[in-house]
């Protein structure tokens, strides 16, 4: 197959995937110079992530479906904190010469997959061949069609809001890598790294102006809190306690032995999880949404973490925690 | 350097750049989980391209600033083949950790000088270590303010017009290839492959309405000729003594010895000109933009070329031309 050929199969499969072409969305279809999105706010958002073999995913721990679905998740899960209905995923394939024709379309039916589940058409993208390992880089397109919860936005009484149990991803990871039999008996958790989810269904919270901030935390909740607190000049206290660990984690690292389980959620990543900050108003429908309150931001900088009353002070994924002073 | 001091550095470059942000166009800034743009048109044009050290550069025979520059000229390219006026560029870097950070940022001032020349914006992107080449991954997004002379807009009758002078960038790369002196001697020829000048100035053709399709002939003039052809289901007779090679071309090919310009002409590649269907009342228009007019799109399907009054058809960059029978 040339390479031509091979852009047409992918093309056919990303068609084939069923995701809709909502009433003059996409203007001019894949197979263009460019692709041409017509949001009905008259706001395109845009996020590009690159997920590289062996950095991001690894294909002795998921499959090459697994790797395309994941490199769409975790990109429109940046749209998902932005408050971002998805219109389109542009995808550009950086492949070794190594990668055969039907492993390409591998990836490719995986990326199909994520464009049915999630509803997004591919409306563009590129091959390149290369020495190097295989890049899934992709660039989503949203519509931003109500406010978008920048990190700067987190206000003095906000509360802290999170979706999901934070962990899952990093714990999915960690058993495959290190206890491949425990890991089959969590197929949650595993899919929680290799297919994640982005949190979409929270868009409308956003819509409705319940938002005052979001990200997602894919480097770790308080490596992306962190983030947050810096845009907006802002001290988040963080109740350990509340944060939600699912019952899967906690097995899942009893069985198989696991020391760090605290610190893979707060730090561990991967997660496609919300964090929210969000106004006394608000709660009642961030309950209603399913999330869990694990904190407040009060006046300060930085991230502290409560835990049986004591406050320490996050100061980076490597560093951890270190014991705060003026509470000490 | 941290990766985060590296991208804060990075985005400093890209906002001193001076790249202009008009009133409302950008609306959430560099920085977040994702940019806003507000295209005028209301409809955003995107596209993306991938740029590999060794494939589509060379850093025995670009600096990593050129590298920088020319990923964002071919981007912009496919946006002016569009008539899309540029908005905003997306920016993912997957490096090897052999590229030191005052090295990534060499490319990042290469990138910059291509948004101030350009005056658009970078407003997000990405960085991830690989063990594999540097690959400057771009998307860039426009505002689709007219019509977007799509491959498929070619219609029987139809004049074939190209701007520049098709073989500067492949003759540029072969000297630096193989006649580095010969090469000191023709800047321009040198500049036309580093340093490619999209041509976002031929926009306003399409917004008035001259233009029936368009493409940007980075694979060569015939090849994407071929993929107007075949979008359109239509013929395009090339005149091949009317294409303008340029002087410093010829001379430069008599002084290198290179043996085959008309191939380097034809199927090179690298050329960020644009090819362009117009009817015949836009001839005027066409000349007055300085287009070169080369062909005629006729009925029937593919690429022949016309010289010395035989017809060859065009069968492929690597088959070249074979003997047109029905003309024999």
């Amino acid at each position: 197959m040339d390479e031509f050929e091979l852009i047409d199969r992918l093309v056919r499969l990303f068609d084939e995937s069923g995701a809709s072409l909502p009433d003059g969305v996409l203007v001019v279809p894949n197979g263009d110079d460019a692709a041409v999105v017509r949001p009905s706010s008259g706001l395109s958002t845009l996020t590009t992530d690159a997920l590289v073999d062996g950095v991001h995913f690894a294909l002795d721990l998921c499959s090459l479906q697994d790797a395309g679905f994941r490199s769409i998740a975790v990109n429109l899960s940046d749209l998902a904190a932005m408050g971002a209905t998805p219109t389109g995923l542009l995808v550009s394939l950086i492949l070794p010469p190594s990668l055969a024709d039907c492993d390409v379309l591998e990836i490719g039916r995986g990326i199909a997959c994520a464009s049915a589940r999630f509803d997004v058409p591919v409306i563009g993208g590129n091959i390149t061949r290369t020495s190097g390992p295989t890049v899934i880089s992709i660039t989503a397109c949203g519509d931003q069609r109500g406010p978008c919860g920048p990190r700067s936005g987190a206000r003095i009484g906000d509360g802290l809001w999170v979706s999901g149990h934070p962990g899952d991803g990093a714990i999915g990871l960690r058993l495959l890598q290190s206890h491949p039999l425990i890991a089959e008996r969590f197929p949650r958790l595993v899919s929680a790294w290799r297919r994640p989810q982005p949190r979409l269904d929270l868009i409308p919270l956003f819509h409705r102006g319940l938002v005052d901030a979001a990200i997602d935390i894919s480097d770790g909740l308080l490596a992306d809190l962190g983030h947050i607190c810096k845009a907006s000049g802002i001290l988040a206290a963080v109740d350990k306690g509340a944060i939600p660990v699912s019952q899967d984690a906690i097995q899942a690292a009893r069985m198989a032995g696991i020391p760090d389980l605290d610190r893979l959620v707060l730090t561990g990543g991967d997660d496609y999880q919300l964090l929210i900050a969000a106004p006394p108003s608000s709660e009642p429908f961030m309950i209603d949404a399913g999330l869990a309150r694990i904190g407040t931001f009060e006046p300060g900088a930085g991230v502290e973490i409560i835990e049986s009353g004591v406050r320490n002070r996050f100061v980076g994924n490597r560093g951890w925690l270190h014991r705060q002073d003026r509470d000490s």
